[in-house]
């Protein structure tokens, strides 16, 4: 099984909708073999949810539906995959053939795009025969995790910028080619105002920023040639002015200014290292002495949400960020415990009892409660229980064909996000630890059910 | 710019060989404009290296050196491309013309994968007309960074298992597609057994493996069918025995072993929940009394180095790790300040004097000096210097075509890494942060040229 006689070119070490099939655990092949031998067909309903909030999040805001339903759609195993599944010697040729056959014609429910979501809620749910529904968990996980984690993290940028846009230039540290790319859709979601990403501005239809960087003023002899050649083609740029003394930069901007008179239209300067807030009012002062008080200052360089926050609260005159890596990596909260669980099989609820690890049986709805035009709480319930407030969940495949919920549009999940943003109460809003923490209780007949299923497991 | 009109399905939301063009910052492009309407079409050096290890981290494990080499011999802007940039108002035609026919001609030089690396020392350096490095940055960034941060982290899980098995378990939880799958392929160079993913396993030629999950187990009605109809199917499998109650579970793998007799040929158990030394422990010594001193125990959920190394040092019973989502997204240190520096233009080195980012010009080599078969320091120095020990930077492409060193295959970077590690001093290999660090020294020449260049920049 080494790699040593391989080229690297074949196949091309992308994921594509024509290979997505097999981004998939070996487990989950093995299983269907095993429900397919079995002969063990029936509707397994299955529910993502995440157990616990990260430590330094009062919410999570949902993103990635969008790429779980077009994978969904689309789901089938081409001939390279079933040759490939063929070569690790555990799959009967009877299977493989099932497989080739094998489309996703189950019902999903899922909440918005751009909804602000809590422990132990369910994001979504399938309910599929359970071949079709378990196949998808590695891929319905792995898409919804990561959209999610960054557009979670974004919004904290955004909260912490009060208004100032923030430009995501996270692309050269994000964790790989498809976060950077759906990383930016995300960020869109949580209400980023553009990405410096050419691909997701293709792809998604983004609105897309930049500037300059040092090497562009660095291959110039003189800073002043770099600044003066560049606002030549680009009148309304904004100069990066920290490659060698930032103060000197910003002066040198001025120069320009005196130097093109009424055709100097540059929009900012960028400030990329040091005392962002110290350098970011020395600039303000110097540009504003110069007449010069239209040109916006734009601060970037290792920011996260703790550091803007600073910044805006500390008075710095910055009109803008950009923030890369912390947001691209969502640095203090990388990860969360997002999982994908068998909630019912054949009509009967199941759960599980591991230690930490419980799980509520069935179908479910969760339903909003608010109050003011403010969150009170969320309800978990069975999913054909009404209590007071929204229901969050909402069908959007029917026997694998896509309905009109799921056809939501980026915009739509983006306005949804702000809007919903803003009925959470504040303190979930801040950047700190909220106290209480949002509260989700699960309905009296739904923790019933949960002991009945219990019960009879504990039995078996 | 909103979404609002597009359907979700064209383009497709994959990054692949046609589009990775565009996966690069919007600034890219126009810095490119700007060189060419500049007449900059001289020669730039640029460097990779980061300027700090985490500080969880005593080195790193440099991959991803296949997806840049790939990425350069493919570069191309296809139709679809160009339309997009010329949609943006920003080019003009004879420029989008020029890109057209824009390939990747330049030299470039780069550490073997599999080698373990420290600040400030090139990783790869390129060297090629400035539009073409310039516009590689943030791909070749992204691609070496998600690899050698997840090959970093896996070789410390792979350091502290002290040689049981470690599996990859991360494909739902790391950050989108693409890090599922290099990830995968990085693991491998760090020392990692197999992986669960199948893509990856196809794509990268990998070991791949798998369990079961507790949904198989959950969608039976009683616990022991599952494992009697698994087993049928797959004699040598591993049971997971935790989804009620971990001994329970153990014990109905004794159980099935009575049933089966010679027949049982169960592997081993998966504990996946709760105390696992304690559980393993426990698991055994059932294990043992039933005259099973064959089955083994695999231990997941939650681990990282440090867990693992808990469990191995506190003498726990486990004969293999699979390890998820903290080695996934790397959770203590999910990202190294990598960065991508203009070293030299048109013959001249470069440098920039932003406080904490200063550069070291030009061309150069790292040369790693090693003493009784333990490396004792690298020393940084200008390409045509020679200094005691081995150069780490070797020629991988020349004017665009693929070299013998560019041809490694991943089974080489695994077996370097081994090799490497082995050479690294204990110190280093350990958890915890090495006192003193390894030491990273400038060579004479090459601080000399750096103050050079330093004078004539602030001259200028």
């Amino acid at each position: 099984m080494s790699g040593r006689t391989r080229t690297a070119d074949d196949p091309a070490p992308w994921v594509t909708d024509e290979n997505a099939a097999l981004l998939t655990d070996l487990y989950q092949l093995t299983m269907l073999q095993a429900y397919w031998r079995e002969g063990m067909s029936g509707e397994a309903v299955f529910s993502l949810y995440f157990r616990t909030l990260p430590p330094a999040r009062n919410f999570m805001l949902f993103a990635g539906l969008g790429a779980v339903l077009r994978y969904l759609e689309r789901l089938r195993f081409h001939t390279d995959a079933l040759d490939y599944l063929a070569s690790l010697g555990l799959f009967c040729d009877a299977f493989l053939r099932s497989l080739e056959t094998l489309r996703f014609r189950g019902d999903v429910w899922a909440v918005p795009e751009g909804t602000p979501v809590f422990s132990n809620a369910p994001l979504l749910e399938i309910a599929a025969p359970i071949a079709e529904a378990q196949l998808a968990e590695s891929f319905v996980m792995n898409q919804i995790h990561v959209q999610t984690v960054l557009a979670s993290k974004a919004a904290r940028v955004v909260a912490a910028a009060q208004g100032r846009p923030v430009v995501d230039f996270g692309l050269r540290r994000m964790h790989g080619a498809d976060a950077a790319l759906k990383g930016a859709r995300a960020y869109h979601v949580a209400g980023i105002e553009a990405t410096s990403n050419l691909l997701a501005g293709r792809v998604f239809d983004l609105p897309v920023a930049g500037t300059m960087a040092h090497s562009y003023v660095q291959a110039h002899d003189r800073e002043a040639d770099a600044f003066r050649a560049f606002t030549g083609l680009y009148p309304e740029t904004i100069l990066l002015v920290d490659s060698y003394d930032t103060l000197a930069g910003v002066r040198r901007v001025v120069e320009l200014a005196r130097e093109l008179g009424a055709a100097f239209r540059v929009r900012g300067v960028r400030l990329d290292s040091g005392d962002l807030g110290a350098l970011a009012r020395e600039a303000r002062r110097i540009l504003d002495q110069a007449g010069l008080p239209g040109v916006e200052i734009f601060a970037s360089g290792g920011l996260d949400e703790y550091r803007v926050a600073e910044l805006v609260q500390g008075g710095a005159p910055i009109d803008a960020f950009g923030v890369g890596t912390r947001m691209g990596v969502s640095a203090d909260a990388p990860d969360l415990d997002l999982v994908y669980k068998l909630t019912a099989y054949a009509g009967t609820g199941r759960v599980k009892t591991s230690p930490g690890k419980e799980l509520l049986p069935g179908r479910k709805q969760v339903f909003r409660f608010e109050q003011d035009d403010l969150a009170v709480r969320d309800v978990l319930a069975t999913c054909d229980e009404v209590h007071p407030g929204r229901p969050l969940l909402e069908p959007v495949l029917r026997r694998g064909e896509r309905l009109d919920a799921g056809r939501a549009s980026l915009a739509d999940a983006r306005a949804r996000a702000a809007a919903e943003l803003a009925r959470l109460p504040e303190r979930l809003r801040a950047l700190e630890p909220a106290a209480p923490p949002y509260p989700v209780v699960v309905s009296e007949r739904l923790r019933a059910e949960q002991l009945r299923v219990r019960a009879r497991v504990a039995g078996a």
